[in-house]
């Protein structure tokens, strides 16, 4: 059996120490024990403060020394000054993990370096485990756990995040995360050992990074590439610009590096980096509803022909092509279309639509696709009235990929009304949906070449 | 007084005679009649139908002839055989304009070919215009007005759609059209006559158009170049892939052309060419709700030191840069920040905002921006509900751009909670607000450039 993680006590702790918690609680206080609670946890919570008898019905202890021995994990919100010796003291009692939300170490100015030197060294001593300093921690959705003092989403979502800022614990655009890990400064714990422990965490689909800078390049590329294996791992890189990379270094120390050196870390790894944060919740929507694919050959309906034909261009641009239609294909659609029409790919149903009925045809032409040798992915211009139908074929035929574009100017609307459907993938434009086909294609791409080298 | 532009007849017709009307009424018949009441059309209609009485309670004429002279417009749906004869009845009969949905012409075989030049015969002979064949016709959702078969938006927005895919009359993502123009085939009415016609639209403050195909080459950059100096124009090219252009010429008997010359004519004529629909929405809403601007330097407030480093990418990779921070701003902040803490651009609230509040902070990090003469454009980092603030600073300071990124995953509830304070743009990603920033500019840019030349 595999010996289980050390994140593990940070991401499921069953007792919990909060060093230096607030008595101040409610609206604007950014109380870590009441988000906690509100959040859900249902392990042990010892508050640690020596000014208060108790917090939120829960006795106080006065300091470090006071705590039983054997604590999971330890969170640290004292002034900066205090941290080492609290960190010590923790070390000394067996606390498993320390997490160090508190600021002003490598990130600012010459005290805060020597801080964090007193940090490290202790950390290089004992067999306590510490995340950040200037992190905002953990959060965990499946169970409940989270070290933020911001409210956050409870879903527990097959996509974790590890991040140099806890900021995106928030959740990119559709897509929360189950589970993240805030590296802060990356003191002890980096990107490699966050790579080692979601590699095998069964509740976890895609691994998303947020990267400023990435320590331990050849540790890092063997975990990543046993990693993606399993699992997609994406990047998005912080401080790609002159000035991006210069903040960067005043918001977690990091020292930045070559941005070709970077992609060609991430390329050996197989690691995908995505440009826009928009790019990954359309990339996980993808790999987590589609059947493995490695072709590239798409089969094209649409209810519009401009529609058609911008997915045709967004089509190529990501590296596809249309599927070629053969006779027997285009034998199924005897009487459909108009005599004077050449069937082609796009299969423009808008004609033959009006006379035979939108769904029949819209059906037909699914199916030929999904039934056609010739075609490796589908690709569904249609409104949301649609998706059912599409969704329909996609559990009959489940080991075609199949995405759809729902065309319209009201995405909330169409999102409400698409809910149960999202089965099968949809997006707002061609190129939404063909980045992240692309994506997908790349990923699976690049597992068979791992695997094989 | 500015002559009524011809077009007027078609997109605000006082009475409209549908030929080729089919008895057929309910779901799935597509009947433009039924369709066009419920848009909640005003005017006369005569159905024109010679085996009817009477349609949806109005009574039926058996022919074109029976026409009272001088009718608005004619919308022909028949077989394509009997095109040509009908369009020459309405000619004589005085109709002003004319819309042929039907298909089957230039865009299919040869016998298609011929009646577009009996047509074309027609149209170079009489005063009366012809919209398409192969077209949808026209939306105006500001008289209520639509020639299509299927239900559309009925919002005035304040953006035109010139197309050669009636399929886009449904809009785009986050951008309904007010108005529409379908060339469908661009025979008789084309870009340059739909340009001349919205330039001075008052209803019309951003035109869309959607080309796979521009003739006159001359006539339309110097309409173009006109209407730029009022308002911008936005491209998208449909046809720019190889397999994209062969189905442009099945689509609408486009020709397409080199890419670059088209690059070329959009450039000088002041247009922007987009790469993608969701660019249209975000442009539109940036446009629509800011004051001009040329300027390039940004002040970025963040409650998330992540978001500001690829805030500050993206503002890098669209043409900005982040504004350099005067003693006088940050004078500003005096005690709000740790001492250790250098203040930089951009600005980092969180820390000081869990000790001197949220609202508090954010709204005097932001006024200073506001205030200063060194940032041209504010990036606002944010959640929906500090939306509010930044809407009562963008109303106290209205000479000045505001736009945000509000953080979170899921973007529905998002849009919900704002949408009160829908007044300054808000995007899901810093990449889409920064490119919806750049087109903005770039038409700002473009302007003066035109005024000048």
């Amino acid at each position: 059996m595999a010996k289980p993680h050390f994140l593990k006590h940070f991401l499921e702790p069953e007792s919990v120490a909060l060093v230096g918690i607030s008595r101040r609680t409610g609206r604007g206080t950014f109380n870590i024990m009441e988000s906690l609670m509100d959040y859900g946890y249902k392990g042990i919570i010892h508050p640690v403060n020596p000014n208060a008898k108790e917090i939120l019905g829960a006795a106080c202890l006065p300091d470090i020394d006071s705590l039983p021995v054997g604590v999971d994990l330890a969170v640290i919100t004292t002034s900066r000054g205090l941290v080492p010796e609290i960190v010590r003291g923790c070390a000394n009692r067996g606390v498993k993990g320390i997490i160090i939300v508190t600021e002003g170490f490598d990130e600012a100015d010459e005290r805060g370096k020597n801080l964090q030197k007193e940090i490290d060294e202790v950390a290089g001593k004992s067999d306590t485990r510490i995340l950040g300093p200037n992190s905002i921690g953990v959060v965990n959705a499946f169970k409940s756990f989270s070290s933020s003092f911001l409210p956050l989403p409870k879903t527990p979502a097959p996509v974790a995040l590890v991040s140099q800022s806890g900021g995106f614990f928030e959740g990119f655009p559709n897509c929360p995360f189950g589970k993240g890990i805030d590296l802060g400064n990356t003191g002890d714990i980096d990107f490699t050992d966050a790579l080692a422990c979601l590699k095998d965490d069964d509740d976890i689909g895609v691994i998303v990074l947020y990267a400023e800078e990435i320590l331990r390049g050849r540790e890092f590329v063997n975990t990543a590439r046993q990693a993606v294996q399993k699992k997609p791992v994406l990047v998005i890189r912080g401080g790609r610009s002159v000035s991006g990379k210069k903040a960067a270094a005043s918001h977690t120390g990091s020292m930045g590096g070559e941005e070709a050196l970077y992609t060609a870390v991430f390329r050996k790894a197989g690691i995908y980096q995505v440009d826009s944060i928009l790019d990954i919740g359309d990339f996980a929507k993808a790999f987590l509803h589609l059947p493995p694919f490695t072709g590239n050959r798409v089969g094209i309906v649409t209810p519009t022909g401009g529609g058609g034909i911008i997915s045709l261009d967004a089509i190529e641009h990501f590296g596809f092509s249309p599927s070629a239609l053969s006779t027997e294909m285009t034998d199924n659609f005897d009487g459909l279309f108009q005599p004077w029409i050449t069937i082609k790919n796009p299969v423009d149903i808008l004609s033959s639509a009006m006379t035979h009925g939108f769904k029949n045809v819209y059906q037909k032409v699914l199916e030929a696709f999904f039934r056609d040798d010739g075609t490796d992915v589908i690709f569904a211009v249609c409104g949301s009235f649609t998706l059912k139908t599409i969704k329909r074929m996609a559990i009959k035929y489940p080991a075609k990929p199949v995405v759809s574009w729902v065309v319209g100017a009201d995405q909330v609307d169409i999102a409400e009304k698409a809910e149960k459907f999202d089965f099968n993938p949809y997006y707002p434009s061609p190129d939404s949906a063909l980045r992240a086909l692309k994506g997908v294609r790349r990923y699976y791409l690049a597992r068979e070449r791992l695997l094989l080298e």
